[in-house]
């Protein structure tokens, strides 16, 4: 209850960021199959994006789940995630048009490592809030690897746009497909809690 | 309780793909009658899409009405699925701007198409985890002549494109006005589960 | 509940068709207080706009509050209701770019008559859903002089953009007035049944 | 319940004036580092307005917690609130091109002032609504010194625009800053009625 509005206000803000970038897709002029050719770029960055916009999602959806009390700290760690990823669309649109070019390239890598950095901390927060170490939070992240290895493989992208921008575009799709498995680590303990209320309730009925 | 944020999720990347639609609608600097006229094709696409978008709203509605628990195949079959329709604006304003031409025409129907594709993995995922052939959704929907004919039907208007634009358009056209015929399969048989609720709950007051 | 994801999706679409008609209000290049005087019709006409889509909120809202079940007939008349307001940025944005010049302002009366009859539907098929003219619905808007008397009003205003385009202005600025005040005799039946409950309500805690 | 529907279409306004504004930072066709040079100014008005959005959602937020009914007053004083903020887009991109020239800087302090006042009605109208001096909001504001600061240095910061437009830029941003610390007031006041209910949830599982 307490965090319903922070996600249906997420949720509506995550939802735009995900449709505006499609804005970037230009309608040509001319009606060939030649004139979408130079859109391919452009759409590979928004798939790219569509993705991690997807996996933030995913992860927030169950980041929330565990939360049972929203405080002051808290809306502004979600606010500052949401900043940076408001800034993909920009980044995306930069990168796409430019075909992969180093500089673009490497600020894309720059707001995925910024968005990483602002999730740890809104989920830092949230542990620390929901009982710290035994929280069911910090026991279902555990050593939290994925969450650890992107910020350096994002760095590592952002140094290798400048010698082989193609590597950094590959870098960034495999973080991506690392997090495309959900996180069920969290689904597992949260759901632990869950099964006793699912027998009770149709005992209700 | 489960679902809530994926129904607010895609409400508001459809929501909004319905709504920037609307921005091919260009404003004419003349204030005569006759600067409308050339908006008639393009007004005739967001029409046409606009149903669309609306179809699909009212079928994942009935669809995620069946759903108990998400899990993260679900979420990213539902991400898919957006995916496919959040590119509808680029090709309804392809399609209306050229008034209808043949590769356009064919693009329109290919979103379609893998539209439709995307809905029919999400509706078998679902399916699958809500218990099979022997579970609701399954029985709803029964042999699923239109989620069968659909792809068929759009794959002949990308045929027909190229030989009869105004055929392709006609084709989309049809398939939409079957599936305005609202999913009642499916109401039904959520709605004979509920008639005991519904009759224990005035005594409750 | 039945109709939580019916107002989730009008909410997304009006919470957007609300705030694209601000886009409109471009951002002029020179720094004086004189490049805004050219903005101040462009103004004016999204107050007015504004206003409209604030009273068709507050309307839909109350509206629904009535509303126990949804069905096809009823998603189909809200999509209806919500493709002519979506409508209504483009009327604005001509209509206040052109200083309400004729044809604009005509237009822009059609767009909030063919809103208003839409209304109408969707009203009338709640009424027959939920018990006809028993219907607390039914007794809530009584002889509904608003309602009818708003589409004679938008009629006359259509007629006199031609002669007087101001007029056409004030005409569509003057319903708007007598919509402010609101649907309280919803308000009120709805609020009927309800304290009952509410009092029941403490005992169970 | 109540409250839940101007809630979702307050979240859906200010999720999208929120991201629209990001839509002024226009993507440069160089691929050079000095090309995001100029966006700079536009970059630092999108930081501070979407924390000016992040507070009025904040502040909303715990507002309407204390609500438990709405009246159509309450929903004009939230349309009115959200107009205002709909002109912070505006405002913000033509104060960012310009560098925070002297009209921009006024104009943008305007519609601070204006959002500012807008609120401050909308509060007043629910401490009414909800029992006066003796409700929980009230009590919880107590002076309520930062809603009536505020405005006060809005107007400093317009005044300041014509002699010295950065001060009103670090006026506006100081005014931010104090409003970062959350309302902790009503959180406070509203919390103290649920301790009782929390304490008794367990003994009904």
């Amino acid at each position: 209850m307490e965090t319903n509005r922070l996600e249906a206000f997420s949720d509506g803000v995550l939802a735009i960021i995900i449709t505006i970038m499609v804005l970037e897709l230009k309608v040509p002029h001319s009606t060939e199959l030649a004139a979408i050719k130079p859109l391919l770029p452009i759409l590979l960055s928004y798939v790219l994006s569509f993705i991690y916009i997807g996996i933030y999602w995913n992860n927030h959806h169950h980041l929330l789940k565990t939360v049972k009390n929203t405080n002051g700290a808290m809306m502004w760690a979600n606010h500052h995630l949401l900043f940076w990823l408001s800034l993909l669309p920009f980044a995306t649109a930069w990168m796409g048009e430019n075909h992969f070019a180093a500089m673009p390239s490497a600020v894309y890598g720059g707001v995925l490592f910024m968005s990483a950095i602002a999730y740890y901390i809104l989920q830092s927060l949230i542990i620390v809030e929901e009982g710290g170490n035994q929280s069911k939070l910090s026991r279902a992240i555990g050593t939290d690897w994925k969450g650890k290895l992107s910020p350096v493989l994002y760095v590592v992208g952002i140094g290798a746009s400048f010698f082989r921008p193609w590597l950094a575009g590959c870098i960034y799709a495999f973080v991506a497909m690392t997090w495309m498995i959900p996180d069920v680590r969290i689904e597992k303990v949260v759901d632990e809690s869950k099964p006793a209320a699912r027998r009770a309730k149709p005992s209700r009925e």
